[in-house]
């Protein structure tokens, strides 16, 4: 039972304030995790880059379209993203949980229509050996185009195929897609019945708000689910909270 | 035309030292590698430990043979290995080189029977990109066994395969193999010949001295260069110095 869980950027950090980590949120996150191992889980961790990411990102104009050839806006990026990567890491040991990194510029890259190679076998091996790997959203290198921004929702949705994972969660800062109300939708079979309700994130967010998860997750052959740090123990206990998108 | 080029731990780092870099040493390089690419050389440099990584895998009684299910040991050790490459990528950007790290933990396995999986979609993309791969040893994860380390001289036999590179150096501290009279052996194309002159290198080295890097480069098909940093320049320009081993 292979697992693959995404931390939102705006759920670990603070999307507001330029790298500011909330280690309140990556601690809870972490018990949780660390809970659902020790009842026999295989979890493969994702995160966003919030407030660590994005502002690099959106200072030397790069986003998942746009990109690079200047190596030292690649490194300032990547290094954002390593530094929020490795406090998530840091949070994880603390419970115990046998974290490593995996960080997608050393592995995926992007072919000149945007196709993503992301090679899955070091992760396989990791989760049978007993390791976490925690993938951070990241810059990577993209044909004709220099590097470009790989979100975690992309990061997410390639992975869970390749993986042939039983389950995905989206842990975001709302309680799952909500509707006019405000009440959260519980399920999403079709983009069209939710388009007029999904608007965009309220921060920087280079890698796309709700709308795009929406449309990445009805790609998946797994059910997904979003929701909020208030149901990661539900999720991590049944694979399902919040909404459910199939 | 690729070529793979490996700057030995003991070049760039002092290997008795724990965690100290010459960046003296790594300038000089770096500076070869700068003319060398503006002459239209693809590169992908590798480079090993040194004083970085060697204390941190012995400490933790880590080797390419024995390893660890600790993920704090494996990222002690990745961690010590990555600030050694960000050195090293400092020192190439100084002189205007457009490297990118790739490391080891992030996309390369091995089979319980110690085949290395190390997929290069992305180097090879790099390169067409113009960016410049800086890939240092490291630990990654080993069927049954963990996480093991995974040398420098491993890595190079490996990607150059994979990337039909034209070109293998070792830029050690040695000019080359020496014989008995300290006089460098040209060229070297079987291991019985120079067994006997061909001793342990002298510091704490968990992935083998000059015996166990002929071995793994008699076993490629392109000829291999071991010469020294003075020598960098002669082999980016010639393609040989030192001792060819082929």
């Amino acid at each position: 039972m292979v697992t693959v869980l995404k931390l939102g950027g705006s759920v670990i950090t603070d999307k507001d304030e330029p790298e500011t980590a909330d280690r309140v949120a990556i601690s809870r996150a972490a018990q949780s995790i660390e809970s659902a191992l020790r009842e026999g889980s295989s979890l493969v961790i994702v995160h966003g880059g919030g407030s660590f990411g994005h502002h690099h990102a959106a200072r030397h104009g790069v986003s998942t379209e746009s990109g690079t050839h200047d190596s030292t806006q690649v490194c300032a990026i990547h290094r954002a993203m390593c530094e929020l990567n490795e406090i998530v890491l840091d949070g994880l040991h603390e419970k115990a949980v046998d974290a490593v990194p995996v960080r997608p510029l050393s592995v995926a890259s992007r072919s000149q229509s945007a196709a993503v190679t992301f090679p899955v076998t070091q992760l396989q091996r990791m989760l049978a050996e007993g390791f976490t790997p925690v993938i951070p959203g990241d810059v990577i290198v993209h044909e004709t185009k220099g590097a470009t921004v790989l979100s975690g929702d992309t990061i997410v949705v390639d992975i869970a195929q390749s993986l042939d994972a039983d389950r995905v969660g989206l842990c975001s800062t709302v309680p799952g897609v909500l509707d006019r109300n405000d009440e959260v939708v519980p399920e999403i079979n079709r983009y069209g019945d939710v388009a007029e309700i999904l608007g965009e994130s309220e921060s920087t967010d280079v890698t796309g708000g709700m709308a795009g998860k929406i449309k990445r997750l009805l790609a998946l052959d797994v059910p997904a689910s979003v929701f909020d740090l208030d149901s990661l123990d539900t999720f991590l206990d049944t694979g399902q909270a919040g909404t459910v998108v199939r």
